[in-house]
């Protein structure tokens, strides 16, 4: 039996290992079959990391797929059934580092451009890819940079898909609308160093900081909404203390993180923070980083043209969520784009035996043609 | 000039770089003069360390001096004026490490006793030196040893004086009647790991035992007594986190320790912290290490004997205090032994440029000797 094509293309790309922040020619792959559907190819190199930026087409809308030709390390080889970058399909399965999350997604998106144009060789505006080589890794010199490069020459992209896993249980059951905002907190609370005998003469930051730490993590944040939880609020880390059992340590350092929702901003998270701390008159430093703002897609054609080509293909509608962690869709949703995320199921991403399902390769190859024609064709 | 028999004995011990848990001959130099006024001889060695019990008499009362011919590490050299164990009089004072920590104590200790047993050669009861070799260090294989083997033979030392630098401004103005307890608490709070993504199927153990250590830094455990401030709680070390910002960690290590004075034993300290971690629904493992019970010589002869002994030499009373860290002392009081420590100003102990008033040696020899008169001649 011969492969089908988005079958083949998926193999072709899981045998290239583009561990972070390698991309092994991928892109290259990708380039030879959108060149031959005319689409102008801009390489982007930034740093270690190579980008790609392709489109088909002048005018507006601008409906860009997105996604990654890197994957994450193979983890320990003896407890993967084959070798991780040797494609292999079983039972239906293909197996391979990257099948699921997102090399799959690349072959489908290639595929079903390759379709659509067929058909639709004068199609309304213009399609485009944006892929990178570092979702996986510091996301410094990956979609951020090419966003940055578009923006600055006020090329918008209108619409995009990104090709990561979401999908639960089959491909479609659940697509990402938008996602929780993330911020970090690197707080330091000062105190008085001391001998454990003599507590008068020292100040122990740990029970200096103790109260406003209870408060913060007791804190209700916000109620969420309609498509957000509620933010959240962790301390991942902490310490304190010189390891010596006598001594009272001058210092606290405490990492906070915040997912947040779309009822919140990052600069009114900073304000409430500051005004616990301040309240228990702490000294302290803080430092915060943030790694995305919160984005929804609540509305719009992206939004039509998705929920109607997956309930064509699953006849059911998908799912709608802005649960977990954050993608580079945070970055192009800066552009004001509507960002919808629709992918392979995600059971086997970052694990040993990653897969995905040869036929909800077929699926989410239609899907994603189906979507072109919505957005672009009436 | 001629050193005297004081300043004579301190500085050849203290040309003894006997660091813990050395001791270089430090205590073969006291027996050498201890066996010449008829005291009977017991080297007790455990481990690493040397000990000495020397007696001299069969009869009751026991009255004992304990001290430590182990001295803390020099520090950087460089900042010493003198080399530290080259003990040089400059000014008045007599320089080198342990000069103060304690082997000004141990000269005067030595000296009073042959001046007293010239004087006195038919004294009441007996006269004993309990030397050790490892104070500054893990304290487990000196005094507490030495006390556990009289106990076993029901030796009981009934009145001790400590050599500690118990004084601040000038010696004899403060003496040490008793100390308070230390006990550690190691505990380990268990949540459940997971991704901070997802704080629904995690749970942090940070955020569990944070109002439960709120609880324990702010609460009272008591009020203290006329000899004792109120006990003390401080967490010296805590730590909890993977380093990685997006896992909420799976335990939560904290070290706590009570200074704790007669109000409480450790048995109510470890009934009210298990009752205040179970309120809060933790779970937990906690390990207790006692260090010491507290104790307090607050009536007896050797109270009054020391007292009496300052106020002659110094014109007037000492103050009585029961502050600061631990001392071997909380090993003798176990056998039901009145307690004192008298020793040498305090301010340079640990310290680079350790010193002590020369003519302080000759007024703590005083001390002694009357303590020795007023506790086993009437």
């Amino acid at each position: 039996m011969i492969d089908s094509a988005v079958l083949s293309l998926a193999k072709d790309l899981i045998s290239r290992p583009s561990v972070t922040p390698e991309d092994e020619g991928c892109q290259e792959m990708m380039i030879a079959r959108l060149e031959a559907l005319g689409f102008t190819i801009e390489r982007m190199v930034f740093e270690d990391t190579t980008n790609l930026w392709a489109r088909r087409g002048t005018n507006g809308p601008l409906f860009a797929f997105a996604g990654h030709t890197d994957v994450v390390p193979a983890g320990p080889l003896s407890e993967w059934n084959t070798p991780p970058f040797e494609p292999t399909v079983t039972d239906g399965y293909l197996y391979g580092r990257g099948a699921a999350d997102m090399k799959g997604s690349l072959a489908a998106m290639v595929v079903a451009v390759e379709r659509f144009v067929a058909e639709n060789p004068d199609h309304n505006g213009s399609i485009a890819f944006l892929i990178t080589s570092d979702e996986e890794g510091p996301f410094i010199n990956g979609t951020t940079r090419v966003v940055d490069t578009l923006m600055a020459r006020d090329e918008i992209i209108d619409m995009c898909i990104v090709g990561e896993p979401s999908s639960t249980a089959e491909v479609g059951d659940v697509v990402k609308n938008g996602r929780r905002g993330s911020i970090t907190g690197e707080l330091t609370v000062r105190g008085i160093q001391g001998h454990v005998a003599y507590p008068q003469l020292a100040k122990n930051p740990v029970h200096e900081a103790l109260p406003a730490l209870t408060e913060l993590a007791a804190m209700e944040w916000d109620q969420g909404n309609a498509y957000f939880p509620p933010t959240s609020f962790q301390i991942p880390n902490l310490s304190s203390g010189t390891g010596a059992g006598n001594v009272i340590p001058g210092e606290l350092q405490v990492q906070f993180n915040f997912r947040f929702s779309t009822e919140l901003t990052d600069e009114l998270i900073k304000q409430r923070v500051h005004q616990i701390l301040d309240k228990h008159d702490l000294e302290y430093d803080l430092n915060w980083i943030l790694s995305g703002q919160p984005f929804l897609t609540d509305t719009g054609d992206l939004l039509d043209a998705v929920v109607e080509a997956v309930s064509e293909v699953n006849s059911r509608q998908p799912e709608l969520l802005t649960t977990g962690g954050t993608s580079d869709g945070r970055f192009i949703a800066q552009m004001g784009t509507q960002v919808i995320e629709l992918g392979p199921v995600n059971a086997t991403i970052h694990k040993v035996n990653e897969c995905v399902k040869v036929a909800d390769l077929e699926k989410l190859t239609d899907m994603y043609q189906k979507v072109l024609e919505k957005a672009l064709t009436r």
